[in-house]
């Protein structure tokens, strides 16, 4: 069985590893104010030009989007997101747990636009019972998005200005930040996210690292008090180096972008083979997610053989599954994947004729 | 200025004000375990049918609706509702700040069916990932809706079978349920309600009260502790007779049900006013909202002389809005809005020729 | 049966009924912003000398407190408040259901020092881990307090003054304010309260009004969107005005006070009989409420002509318990009660012969 | 400098990393329902002798407390604790912040009594305004204490007998737990832990592992959808399997118990030689924490050599400070530091002469 379901079927890259086990008895601070964690978020500011930012160090995922919601937030308050988005539909209420309404935008691809912001901004502000109302106050974007697809530098350059005007904070979920700025058409850089976005997070977890997500907030708001936050919420790692160590490694020398890279190249390399056998998808993108739509009698034959997620049925014999590449993701189980994915075509083409 | 904008615009029903004037300086036990409570809470058992529901008397119905769903869920469990419901779009994210997340499911006319419900509650139950999704434990129906509509006792059987079959809670929001049950086409009564729902209320606010909403509980775990709730979501009175006794003038005598039926015999009138001027309605219905679709530079004109409540933009020269009529609303003034609605047709008239 | 257990056992003072009697059907717009809920406001802006206040109307007292904290709080910050507060001990967790901890300092008399707030900051201050606890951020006081106490305007100034220095919200419970600015001793006035406080409110529930606390709100912070959380905690009444006009009532021609007056000066009767009895007291006060600490025997004795609230065992004989008057006191009621007090001390007297 | 002022400086015990390292490049399902989880499970619920239990895997211990606090509690319910409890001195209001007050009871050496509990059961039920206070529903002991003690089987299930009779639901933190099953006076084991208990865990973060904890649940109403809680609160690791493998090293072998037993017996050599230098301790205990109240001129003199945690102020010159051992302490460390001690008891005598 090769896994192609999701990002983090594998433990971390050997260089992160190795840091790990180089520093395992050596004695630090806990909470993540160690010399290890100083040094990772010193790289992380410098990558994004922003001296004057907080970078924190988080467990995972949805402890970062529950933990930034919650600083940013008052009680009436909510978050504006696609109905697609990761906080909308697979952390299982978390942000709901926390008091506050998703106040969710309708999506095709993942992403919403600038022009759906500032609608919803408008209607709440033109309502003349708006007090009856949750008052939206922050935009949740994920890049790449739930479906892989990327926001443009100018589509992110008119969200934060949206944002600003209708003074709501902008929030980027970064789990798969890697992958996004490492695809094809991708215009944005580090220093771009710090500039448009309140806050955004490195996502280490799916890119490299064991578990771990950078927060890299540039909002004065949301950086006040931000770790008694942390604690309140269970994200703060009593061994804080461990991750500090982790991100350490990630970018003391490029390999964040590395690994990313060859990522989205294995994807690409997938994607072709699919478009060349004639598969539609479900959504176009550049990055390590691929939602090809396929003949439910193929999946059922790669069952045994693959692992893949399940997405959407599209038709009564089609579904729509994913199929991820990551850092760890190996060219010869991709090219036994190809290798099948041609016999498809070979077949459709036989069954037409 | 005639207020047809709400049925909230008035103070309470002479019957139900002299009860509080005649027994205002008594002395009673607080919170609400007086006599006059309690006798109240006796009617309506009876005329539930239910000498083992419980009873409590609420303040308000964002009120009564927090705290039923904070006394049935789980932390990871939600509540199903139309896209349209109280809950969903004008309370201020009350539920959530409970920490509740709503399952929105898109409504046309205000209610939901037994389908949805069904195709809900088995998407998750066949979701692989569905412990990274809310469960769905709740769901939560208005009648009449917040488009007027209802519920026939078949629908509501259908929904009750399907809640019962997933282990749902079902929940009625009755703030408009006299005018509901006062519906020419009505076909539930309150012994129907006690049966297919397993806790509703009976709103008083907008049916000759001042204030109060009556809950009405059959399941056991809804009715467990039930008053620790209302007193932790601050929604116990300290004299609590106040609302006992506007509860036992309402229901002493047939009044609840007396001034509903009157109040949906005026709106039939204005419905009928607005059919035969060739207006429609954003929906049909035959309770005490009405929701016509009006020319906008009428509506402009009519600003001054009457108020109502802005619904939504059907095109760019019309405009849904919302007419209520109420208890209290008198026979004169809603005598002078057909006329007005009379002139409509007669300018229109005009126009078209 | 005479009450004396609280101060909530009859309806309101009849100018606050002839008020809801004489506008009943009127038609005023909902929610809170009718004219007489602005003359109200206007008014008790006028009061406090402070035109800049935001005033609002809610129902109750548990209603008032958890809004206003919700309204000042970040998730991670805390209330500061004696252990016999009302926000500590009855209100079934009220706000620690909207998230936040109350971090209790030890009382005897239920009043709170200056001193030990300072010494609370400066703990949190110096504690190297204070990410790991509860940030104090607002600090809950109540006049008078729920053991009858009062603070002095001295008191208040120097508690006032710690929360500046420390950043700290100060807010007042004002359930019982009148019997407690119409005590004897009493050196404070509403002036004095909007200048002291950040946020307090004048308690209609147990000093005239059928149920309602008025809100003041002199802080920024707290002003901004409290409406929205008025409405989420389910607080906002639909006829609103019912609230202003019981405010109206009560402060457009001194009511307020003159009721107070009357209370406190028939509590005043009832202590100089305790005391002639030489019966002590479990705290001294000179507001509407008394603890005398009595034997049990007696407490058996009375049990059937006069409701009063147990406090607590003091001996192996003796308890202390509440007895309350208030502006619906009768005085006839007060005498034959001190009667009672005055055989007490004529048994004790042959008893000890 | 030598680290002793916790038992989380270093990282993993060598198997520990051992297991991760040997595995890193295996695909495996992500969310710690993979083989290694599954195994590691097993073997914990061997060691109970629970084959029913549930063993759920968290990153660390607020995480843990939160969630299984949430899991067990409605909305008025509350968690009873020592007034030096984790939960309500060190987590940053965690518990509150989902919702639940700690009913804190007041302790001098970290331990609550089967008679306090009684009593606050009692209080509960009797009290007549019980619905105006929160309702005592869960126990929350350490094992071992904040102060290093630890409960005897003895006063384990005595406290487990007063839980069931009052139905309260007993949790266990067990962060230390090892250190406490290692104590030479230990008189309990897994076996009676899960027996006792309603749930408890196995802490792995301070005692060999780079993080994690193990939640063994023996109730069914806490089993119910814990996977849910797990997800909403931000505990459930995508790379499961790294708790699931820490916890195989831990138990495949008797590792955990071993490194235990190390940690107490240097602990135990710093104990005696406090004691032989006439250093009084603040608590007597006998695992992995040591509480000496030393005078402030030595703690002066030690801060720059070795690192220790501030507890508290003792008198003018003398302060109880913290010194940890733990699976990873050098021998050689503890050498030095009894070198010390002995330095004192001289310097001590010589003062004395």
């Amino acid at each position: 069985m090769i896994r192609f379901n999701c990002d983090y079927s594998e433990g971390a890259h050997e260089k992160v590893l190795e840091k790990l086990i180089a520093t395992n008895r050596e004695q630090t601070q806990g909470y993540g104010v160690d010399p290890y964690s100083m040094e990772a978020k010193k790289l992380i500011k410098r990558l994004c030009g922003r001296e004057d930012a907080d970078v924190h160090f988080l467990v995972g995922g949805t402890q970062a989007n529950l933990t930034v919601i919650s600083a940013g937030l008052r009680p009436h308050q909510g978050v504006v997101a696609a109905d697609t988005g990761h906080i909308h539909v697979h952390e299982t209420g978390a942000v709901e747990a926390c008091g506050h309404k998703i106040l969710a935008l309708p999506s095709k691809d993942g992403k919403i636009t600038a022009g759906q912001i500032e609608d919803c901004c408008r209607a709440h502000r033109e309502d003349v019972d708006r007090e009856h109302t949750v008052q939206p106050k922050m935009v949740y974007i994920s890049q790449s998005t739930e479906l892989g697809t990327i926001y443009s530098k100018e589509e992110l350059a008119e969200i934060s200005s949206v944002c600003r005007e209708n003074d709501l904070l902008l929030f980027m979920d970064g789990a798969r930040l890697g992958y996004a700025l490492a695809a094809p058409d991708n215009t944005l850089t580090f220093q771009d996210l710090a500039c448009f976005c309140d806050v955004f997070y490195i996502g280490g977890t799916k890119v490299g690292a064991l578990f771990g997500e950078a927060v890299v907030i540039s909002h004065p708001l949301l950086k006040e008090d931000f770790r008694y936050l942390i604690k309140q919420k269970g994200g703060m790692l009593a061994k804080g180096r461990l991750l500090g160590l982790q991100f350490l490694a990630l970018f003391e020398d490029g390999l964040y972008m590395e690994i990313s890279r060859y990522a989205d190249r294995l994807a690409g390399q997938l994607r072709e083979a699919f478009r060349e056998a004639g598969i539609p998808f479900l959504v176009e993108n550049t990055t390590n997610q691929l939602f090809p739509v396929l003949p439910d009698k193929v999946l059922e034959e790669w069952k045994g053989r693959y692992s893949f997620a399940y997405q959407q049925r599209v038709d009564e014999e089609h579904s729509a599954v994913r199929f991820c590449t990551s850092w760890a993701t190996r060219q010869e189980d991709v090219d036994v994947l190809i290798e099948d994915i041609r016999k498809i075509w070979e077949e459709l083409e036989k069954e037409e004729m």
